[in-house]
C-alpha cells in the first residue's frame, strides 16, 4: 500500500464500520473496550495518521478544552459553562477551568497554565490578558466583550449594546424619565454603557452614569445610595449585573424606598440569583449558554483544521432579550 | 556505590545542602538555574530516582493540583478556593478546577478527567463518587463532610454539627422556643442536621425539619412556605446555607412577614452573599478558608511523601464561628 491509509483502512481491517473508528479515534465513551482496541490495533498496524488521530495517539493532547473566567464570586458564567459542555458533548470534549485569581500568587497566569496542562484549546471568558501569546497549536476564542485581549482572536459575545438599548426602552416605555445607570470597570460593562447612554439621549433623557470599581453588589450599593442622594427624583436603575442590582434594591431599601413601587431596578445577565424568589429581577438575558455554546463550537472548528490561520478571525453577535420579573413597572406618580 | 543513591549524595556530589536538592526536586521557583542545573546532573548522574522525584524528571507531572467542587451556583467554594491558593502559593503549584457537572455528558469522572490531565493531587470537594479509584500516585484530600465517598482518605472539614449547635444555641439564647431547621441533600447538611436537632433536644425545643432535594435556594423557600403554613407560630428558620436561607427570607416576605422583626434567619457557609447590604444575613462561618489551606497542606504533605500509604488517613475538623448580623433577633412577644 503505497498511498498513506485512510480511516476506510482502518475499518476494513478491524472488521467495523468507518463511524466507529471515528467514534474509537474521538474517544467517545460508547465503545466497547474489545472494539476499541481492534480499532487501536489496526490503526497502529496500518499506520494510520489523521492530524487529531495523530495527537491522540500519540497522547500529545487531553481531549481537553480550558476555560478561563473571571470571578467566581459573580455567577454569570453558571450558563456560559452550560452552553459550552453543550457544545463539547458531541465531541466527546472535556472541560477544565481556571479563574484569573486562581494562581495570581505564582505571578502565572492561568492561560500559561491551561496550556501547560496540554489543553486542546482554550475559551478565554475573561479579561486582563494584553500580553497573551496564543501557541498556534491551541487554538483560543474570547467569549464576551473583553477588553485587554489580544486581536487577532474569534470572538463570541452577547450585543451589550443592544441589552443596554433593551433596558433603557423597557424603562422609558413604562414613563420614567429619571433613570441612573450603575456600572462598573471592564469590557462588557463599557460597551452596555455605550448603547444605554446613547438610547437615554436618543430619547431625549439626562443620562446619569454612577459606579467605579469592579462591577460588584457592593460597588451597586454605593453607587445606587450617591445617586439617591444627589438625585431624590430617579425613578429608575438600570445596573450593569445582576449582583450590582441586588446592591442597588439595597440602596433603595435602606431609603426607606420600594422596588419597583417608588424605584424600579433592572439587572443584566440572568444569573441563577435574578429568578430566585427573593429578587425575582427584570433582568437583561445576554443569553450566556449561546455565547458558550457558540464559542465552543468556533473553538473545535479551529481545533479541527489543520492550518489554524487560514480563516481570519470571526466576531459573533449573540442577541440579547429582556426578561420581566417583579422589579419595574410605571414610576411614582 | 552499591546501596541506591540518596539525597545526600545527590547533595554532596552538587556541593550543595540536603534542603536545597529537595527544592530543585519538588520544583521550588526559588532557586538558580545554575544550582539546579547541578543538583539534576549530579541527580541524572548517580541515577538517583525517589518516586516524585522520577515523575518530576520525567516530566510526567505539571505542578498542578486538582480541585472538585459540586456546583458554581452555591459560591460556598469561592473561600475554599482562597484557603487551597494560600496553601498552594509556598510551593509553586497551580491550580485547575472541576465540578461534578462539568462532563456529565460524557458520563466522564471530574476525578477521572482531572488524572488524565496528570494533575499531582485532587483535592474533592464534592459528593457521589461512591467507585472512586485513586491512583497510588495521584493523592486526594477530601474537602467537608461528603458522603459518597471512598474511605481511606484523608478529611478536612468544618465541625458541622458544632455549627448546627452554634445557630440552635443562639436562636435560643435570643428566646426562640419555634425554630424549624431548612436542610437538603448531601453529607455536610446531614451533619449540621443532626447537630442542630440534637442541640434543640437537648434544649427540650421540638425539632422542626423541613426541606427535601437539593440545598438550594428554590428548596429553601418552598421548605419555609411549608413550615410557615404548618406552624404559624415559628418564630425563626436556620437554614442548611446562605442560599437556602435567602429563599427561606423570601418565603418570609411573602407571608407578609418581616425578617427579623417576626421571624429570624440564620444561614450556613459566610459566603460572599451573606455580608451583602441586601442580606446582611447571620450566618454560621464554617471557615472554609481554612479548611481549603488546611486540605491543600494535607495534599502537599501527601504528594511530597515517598511512602503515601504509610501514615493512615487523618480527619481535621475546624471549629466554625457564628457571625451575627441583621436577620435575627429576639421572638415576637
Amino acid at each position: 500500500m503505497s498511498r498513506p491509509p485512510t480511516i476506510i483502512d482502518v475499518a476494513t481491517r478491524a472488521g467495523v464500520s468507518k463511524s466507529l473508528v471515528s467514534m474509537v479515534l474521538r474517544d467517545d465513551p460508547g465503545v466497547s473496550d474489545a472494539r476499541r482496541s481492534a480499532v487501536l490495533a489496526a490503526a497502529a498496524e496500518l499506520g494510520y495518521r489523521p492530524n487529531r488521530a495523530a495527537a491522540i495517539l500519540a497522547g500529545t493532547r487531553t481531549r481537553t478544552v480550558g476555560v478561563i473566567v473571571d470571578d467566581f464570586r459573580n455567577p454569570w458564567f453558571v450558563p456560559l459553562l452550560d452552553g459550552i459542555r453543550d457544545a463539547l458533548a458531541p465531541h466527546g470534549l472535556r472541560l477544565t477551568l481556571a479563574d484569573t485569581r486562581a494562581n495570581a500568587h505564582l505571578d502565572s497566569s492561568p492561560f500559561d497554565d491551561l496550556v501547560s496542562l496540554r489543553v486542546d484549546g482554550v475559551v478565554l471568558a475573561a479579561e486582563g490578558f494584553p500580553d497573551l501569546v496564543v501557541p498556534a497549536d491551541t487554538p483560543v476564542v474570547v467569549a464576551g466583550a473583553r477588553a485587554d485581549v489580544p486581536g487577532g482572536l474569534d470572538v463570541v459575545a452577547s450585543d451589550e449594546a443592544a441589552g443596554g438599548r433593551l433596558a433603557a426602552d423597557h424603562l422609558i416605555g413604562l414613563g420614567h424619565r429619571r433613570i441612573v445607570h450603575v456600572t462598573g470597570s471592564g469590557g462588557p460593562a463599557a460597551v452596555r454603557r455605550e448603547g444605554t447612554v446613547a438610547q437615554m439621549v436618543a430619547s431625549g433623557i439626562e443620562p446619569l452614569v454612577y459606579g467605579d470599581g469592579p462591577t460588584s453588589e457592593q460597588t451597586g450599593y454605593r453607587a445606587t445610595v450617591r445617586a439617591l442622594h444627589d438625585h431624590p427624583d430617579l425613578t429608575a436603575v438600570f445596573a450593569a449585573n445582576d449582583l450590582m442590582a441586588m446592591g442597588a434594591i439595597a440602596a433603595v431599601h435602606e431609603a426607606g424606598l420600594r422596588v419597583p413601587e417608588d424605584v424600579s431596578v433592572v439587572g443584566n445577565d440572568e444569573t441563577p440569583l435574578a429568578a430566585s424568589p427573593l429578587l425575582r429581577l427584570t433582568t437583561v438575558d445576554p443569553h450566556n449558554d449561546e455565547v458558550g455554546r457558540l464559542a465552543a463550537a468556533r473553538l473545535i472548528d479551529r481545533i479541527g483544521s489543520p492550518a489554524p490561520d487560514s480563516a481570519g478571525p470571526i466576531r459573533t453577535l449573540v442577541p440579547p432579550t429582556l426578561v420581566v420579573r417583579s422589579t419595574t413597572g410605571p414610576p411614582r406618580a
